[in-house]
Formats: structure tokens, C-alpha cells, sequence
């Protein structure tokens, strides 16, 4: 078993004056080449990237003209990387991914669980609905594992495997950009590997994403910019994220709690953990690391709103204490 | 603002063998007298009480034989001290209380919020369904204080001040448990004034409350464990505590990651913390400090058996991971 990593308390929240509950994690901030610009915690710890590694998944499929091959468009690709909401929208673009490929929803395997549009926008899920693999938020990912194998003449029903040659050109992807550091293997909610790497590592990687040279990753990048909605869904924190950069962010969580930005404009990554995986924290660190590094004009005016520096409020709405970030952003950890 | 608790790491999930997510919190055990039986983290440091103060709230009408004043019986006296779960049963109890001390529905200052009956069961809440101030978890709680009003002929109006006198008594009451260290005030998701006291504190209350003399601590404690289906309700864990003790255990746990169970054979009390509130994180924790304890003869085939070392599935039922207990039991902390 690996040594847990060197989190530090990131967030706290109060009640009257004092600290009630902490949310201790790590932050990395650098630039393309993987230069510190800010880590508190212990920036080298392993952190499985979990939704986050997904443009690294579909990486090798965009660098062999997958897309070109069975007519993909960005839609497509930004499905491939998207923890998507499973809106009619979401659906309907993986179902003609699946047809183009010859492909169907039973040869999925990601499992399934109600869409996420329904925790995300608070509507609850209604009673009599059915759902499959296609609302699973990682439909579009497996769609694009299955055609990469239908590229290559692979066989579909095991692509998820750790040692099929789709899952090892994946890992020898992630450890690219994980440069010389071992990485961590894992199986995620949606049964595919996923891989632990150092959170600076993962920073850099989306410095890489949002503003590096060549043709698959600005494939992947202009997808990512371009449809936001398409690659989370409605009232999720990467769509308030992709809406504020205003078409410069690239961003993408992942489950317990990470968050991956890519700054075009700046070529900066941006990686949040929080350690107990807990999301309120984590969208309220991310909104505090966005606006100290002067990326945030007006803060209390953008779709980031709710999670900047919110107060805490009980059941009759009255303030009863506040939501305290405790890190200083400096490039010692 | 008082400055942050010394929380140490006290469960770690792991995804292959990669440690993912860490809980950090607080652990203590001791005896009425307040003697350590372990301690891991800072014991000392301030905690909020939140819900497993209920018992103290109720104290001061107890003491002043309130409940016989009022006809309210062992029932009445749970509801008290009960976090609900707004059941037929809960509901009905609370509205008898206020017939008894004539007192209606809109005296009750605590809000309301979608009966804890649903998220406990997995129950879609129904779309179309009301409810009300008597549905909020601490309405038994706010119907008592609104009968110590009664008793005493002071304002409704006021219950939740707290310079009004039954807010006084009550401060008064913990400060008396937590010995002659400081408390520190808040306010509690139900509006009620809320009170942070060391750990070790909380756990010597509940040893006192399971097993001290004295008739008004005896009523509380008759009342607990004779319906711990009125103190908490269907799926809950404090149910589930309770039928585990068999009538030994007094169970009651407050939002944000805190338990509370005194033992009465043993004349012990337990109080555990999880530092960023995460419930699942607190059952196994509390579950493995019952099992260290010597409390827990066959775990996996308790009313407990799914909080006992439970294994991280996914989406699709497939194992990937643990949830691994990362403390010691000791007297050092």
C-alpha cells in the first residue's frame, strides 16, 4: 500500500467563531514545462486523476485520425472526454458515435447510474424512468474506447482490460505525461484503469492541454473549449468554470475530489485535491486558487458566484458562519 | 476564530493498491469519571455537539419534572432528544406535545427540510408532498423547549435567544459536562444555540448519560433506550447502534462527522469526529471502535455488518478498493 500523501487543511468552515468542520488537500499550479508557480501540500504525492485523465484516454484514438476515420467531429471528441450529465443532448451524440461504429449500448461497459443532470441541477429523478450505460457520465469515454478497437480490428468485449492493447497504450500515455515518476494503477467507478500520478504532474498536463503545440492535443483542446456543455452538463462546476475563462479554460473534475484547469492564455495548469473528496470544498478552493492568482475580475459578478467565499446558512437561511480558506498560494509546499 | 484541531488520519480508502481518499478526525474513549480509556487525535480540542447535545437540551425540563407537569411520557421524552426522521410516528408525537402545552406547529422556530425518512431509506421524496416545521429533524427537541417555556411562563417567541432563560440554563448545563474547560457558542442548522466542547467531554457525557445516577439523567436515559426507533428512525445508524447494544447502548449522532454512545454496562462513553463531516467514513470509524473495544462480538452479522470493513465497489458491483482503518486505540493521543 502506497503512504498516504501530505495533505494540508485547505478549508474550514466556522460556526460563530469557531472552526467546525476541515477539508484537508493539495494544490499545484505550473506552467507547460512543469515549473512551480504555486503548491501547498505535498505537490510530488500520488493522486489517481479519476474523470480528469479522461483527454489522456482519448488521446491515442485523436493522435491516430480516429475521428477522421468514422466521422467524428468535436461533438464526438468532446464527449470522449467528458464526465457528462446524461441530458437528451449527451445521449443522442454517443448513440450516433455507437452507429458509426457499429457499436451498441450493450457493448458498454461503464455500468450505469442516473443521469447526473438530476443531483447537478437538484430535480429529482423521476420514479418509473430506465436507465442505461448510454446515461452513464462516462458513456462518451467508452464510445471511444470501442472505436478505437473497431480501428485497430480489436475485439470489443475487452477493451476495459488492463494488458488489451488500447489499456496499455493509455498507461504508457499517462506515464508520458507523468515524466520519469512511477504512477499507481486503479480500477474507476466505470470500471476502466485509471491512474494515480504526482498533482503537479496532473497541473501540467492540462498546462499542456490548453496551450502546447501539435495536432491531437489542440483536438482535443479546441472540443473541450468549445462545447463545455457538452463535456459536463447543466449547473456543473466545469460548465461556471468553462463560462467564465470565456472560451481560455479548460476544465474537467474528477470523483473524490479533483479538479484539473488548463489557462490557454497563461499556458498554466491548475490541479486541486481535496482529500476526503468532498465537493463543496473542493468547487469553493478552486473558485479561492482561480481568483489569488488574479484570473477572477469580478468574482461576486461571474457563474462562479455561489462558490466564492460563500457564507454558511442553516435550514431558515440565517448566516451561522462562513466557509474560511486557510492556504497561502507560494511556491514552497 | 479558535484556531484548528489536531485531526490525525483515521480512514483512508484505497483503489487498487494506492491509498485515494483520507478522513481525518478525532477519537475518544473514557469513563464517567472522565479517566482516557484511548484518545487518538487532540481530545481536548473543541468540538461542536451539534445533535448529540440533544440530550442536555432536554435536561433542565427533565430536572424540573416537566414532563410530568405535561403528561409526556418516555415517548415524549425520546422525541426530546431525537434527531427524527419526520416518520408518521415522529410527526404525531410532536403534535401531541404541543397539544399538551398548547403551543401549534408555527411556534416551532427550526425550519423544516424534506423528512430524513427518504435519504435514510433511499425513498425518491414525493414530488408533490409538504412538509413542515414538525417534519425538521429537532422538532421534538423545539416542541420541549417550547414546554420549558411553558413551565416557567416565558415568552414562545423567544425560545432561541440566547440570553433567554432557557437558553441560559442550557449553556449553564454544558458548560457543567465539559468540567471547568471553556465552550465556545454557534448556531445550529435548527436555529438553536449549539455548543463546542472537547471531545473527551462529549464522551464523559454520554458515559454519565449511559450509566451516572440521578433520576432526571435516568428518564433521558430510560427513554433512549426503550425507543431508539423515536430518537432516530428507519436505516439509520443510530438505530442500527442501538440494536446492536440490545438495550445497552445509548446512540446519537450530530451533523458534521460527529457520534456520540454511551455503554452502560461498562459505564463508558465514546465520542468520534470526523473532521469534514463525511458520514460513511464516521459509521466504519465508529463501527471499528466498537470492534477494537471488545463491544462487537460478530460484527458482520450485527445490525452494523454493512459499516464493518466494508469493501469500495463501483457502478458495476466490481470490487476496487477498501476502506482502511488508519488508527491505533491508545491512551497517547
Amino acid at each position: 500500500m502506497t503512504s498516504i500523501a501530505g495533505h494540508v487543511p485547505l478549508l474550514a468552515t466556522t460556526r460563530g467563531r469557531t472552526v467546525e468542520c476541515v477539508h484537508y488537500g493539495t494544490i499545484a499550479v505550473c506552467d507547460r514545462d512543469g515549473d512551480l508557480l504555486a503548491g501547498v501540500g505535498d505537490i510530488q504525492a500520488l493522486n489517481f486523476a479519476r474523470s480528469a485523465l479522461k483527454p489522456l484516454q482519448a488521446l491515442p484514438f485523436v493522435e491516430d485520425a480516429g475521428p477522421a476515420r468514422y466521422g467524428f467531429g468535436s461533438h464526438e471528441v468532446a464527449l470522449m472526454c467528458a464526465s457528462h450529465s446524461g441530458e437528451p443532448v449527451h445521449v443522442r451524440i454517443v448513440q450516433r458515435m455507437l452507429a458509426r461504429i457499429k457499436a451498441r449500448e450493450g457493448d458498454l461497459q461503464c455500468g450505469s447510474h442516473p443521469p447526473l443532470y438530476y443531483s447537478a441541477t437538484g430535480t429529482p429523478v423521476p420514479p418509473q424512468a430506465h436507465f442505461g450505460a448510454l446515461h452513464h457520465n462516462c458513456s462518451g469515454k467508452h464510445a471511444g474506447f470501442l472505436a478505437y478497437c473497431r480501428l485497430y480490428g480489436h475485439r470489443l468485449g475487452d477493451y476495459l482490460a488492463p494488458e488489451s492493447a488500447l489499456q496499455v497504450r493509455i498507461r504508457n500515455t499517462v506515464q508520458h505525461f507523468a515524466g520519469n515518476h512511477p504512477i499507481e494503477a486503479g480500477t474507476d467507478g466505470c470500471s476502466a484503469p485509471n491512474y494515480a500520478l504526482p498533482l503537479v504532474r496532473l497541473a501540467q498536463t492540462y498546462a499542456q492541454l490548453a496551450s502546447a503545440d501539435g495536432a491531437a492535443l489542440a483536438a482535443l483542446r479546441f472540443a473541450m473549449l468549445r462545447h463545455p456543455d457538452l463535456v459536463s452538463g447543466t449547473g456543473r462546476i466545469d460548465l461556471a468554470l468553462a463560462q467564465t475563462g470565456g472560451g481560455d479554460w479548460i476544465a474537467k473534475a474528477g470523483a473524490d475530489g479533483v479538479q484539473a484547469i488548463g489557462i490557454r492564455s497563461r499556458g498554466l495548469g491548475i490541479a486541486v485535491r481535496i482529500a476526503d473528496g468532498n465537493a463543496r470544498a473542493l468547487h469553493i478552493v478552486t473558485t479561492e486558487v482561480l481568483h489569488r492568482l488574479g484570473l477572477l475580475a469580478k468574482p461576486a459578478e461571474s457563474p462562479l458566484a455561489r462558490t466564492f467565499r460563500p457564507l454558511l446558512t442553516n435550514y431558515r437561511g440565517l448566516t451561522v458562519g462562513s466557509l474560511l480558506p486557510l492556504f497561502e498560494l507560494s511556491k514552497s509546499s
